[in-house]
């Protein structure tokens, strides 16, 4: 009964995102609909600009316009500093941030078991073609602090080591703005161990 | 630095959205990026065919391919039994609970000093005109029970007295499933006012 089938599919389109429901999509679509020149418009043009313009970076998985993306194209960024990510989103984070100069490397995911991701499913040969490739003095390993994204860590770290490049990981601790009654014991361990003098 | 613009694009139109913020809409955007295919392309598709066929109706200003729309039409309806509501939204609710048969008349929003709505600013007058045109025993209003959509309930009701209609409206009392002890004091009173025996 509503719109005989295409608001509904529609509706179903949106609450297949992640983070979107049944219920959230309804409120999205309806809205869309009430502001269709203010809002569903200028969201099909940008839907269409990115499906018909970007496209993952040959050199590092970045997601651009163009290949090689910005970021590896960039003279004024460190060359020699590598920082390796599981997903794009990680990648920009890190770039939010402006804490990082060099260049990326992102893997696509992160060793699991129980999702059947292996090594080969993942960005980590061209990684280290890329680093025995020369030119590369560091490699952050900026993996999730999860089991499998230490997992991956690991693995990673081991394939690199024939290149002789230095290895580091991010900082592990009390997150900035957080209470430490509300920190789980492991990050609080991580915490204690690794404490610097002031 | 993320996809020279396009992607930052794509990433506001989400954020516009209700219920999603800037983290939300990159998580989406992200996803449909990477399913490319399997969500990107049908959210596309779903919502250019919406925003080409979706109109409202011209009876009662629900949204359909279609004007007077599918349950404006369709003749199993009860023609003599009127629904009120604000929003489409409202419609689609009452419908999924399947509990009314009759046909809808969507005001369009609710009355309110603060955001500069009128009475003229409502679909008010074409639902005074509807009920004048005969045919209806009964018009139910289910607005929502805040001040400002029980302040349009009064007006409409004013508006439909020199109708001779039948003016309802929606029962309050405690939800379904509610617990008493979360419930404001507003709805234990007209539970308690309203109470039926058993």
């Amino acid at each position: 009964m509503t719109g005989g089938g295409e608001i509904e599919r529609l509706i179903e389109a949106f609450a297949r995102l992640p983070g979107l429901g049944p219920r959230s999509a309804r409120r999205a679509v309806l809205t869309l609909i009430k502001k269709r020149d203010r809002l569903m418009a200028p969201l099909i043009a940008a839907l269409e600009e990115v499906a018909a313009t970007v496209r993952p970076c040959a050199v590092c998985g970045n997601l651009d316009t163009r290949s090689p993306c910005g970021i590896c194209a960039d003279p004024h960024r460190e060359a020699g500093l590598l920082c390796v990510v599981e997903e794009v989103g990680d990648l920009w984070a890190l770039e939010r941030s402006r804490a990082f100069r060099g260049r990326y490397h992102v893997l696509g995911g992160r060793l699991s078991a129980l999702a059947g991701v292996g090594p080969e499913d993942l960005a980590i040969e061209p990684l280290v073609e890329r680093v025995a490739g020369g030119g590369i003095d560091e490699v952050i390993l900026a993996l999730n602090p999860t089991v499998e994204g230490q997992t991956t860590a690991h693995w990673v770290r081991d394939r690199l080591v024939p290149t002789g490049v230095m290895v580091s990981q991010l900082a592990s601790g009390v997150p900035l703005g957080g209470e430490l009654g509300y920190l789980d014991d492991g990050t609080l361990t991580a915490a204690i161990r690794q404490r610097r003098r002031t």
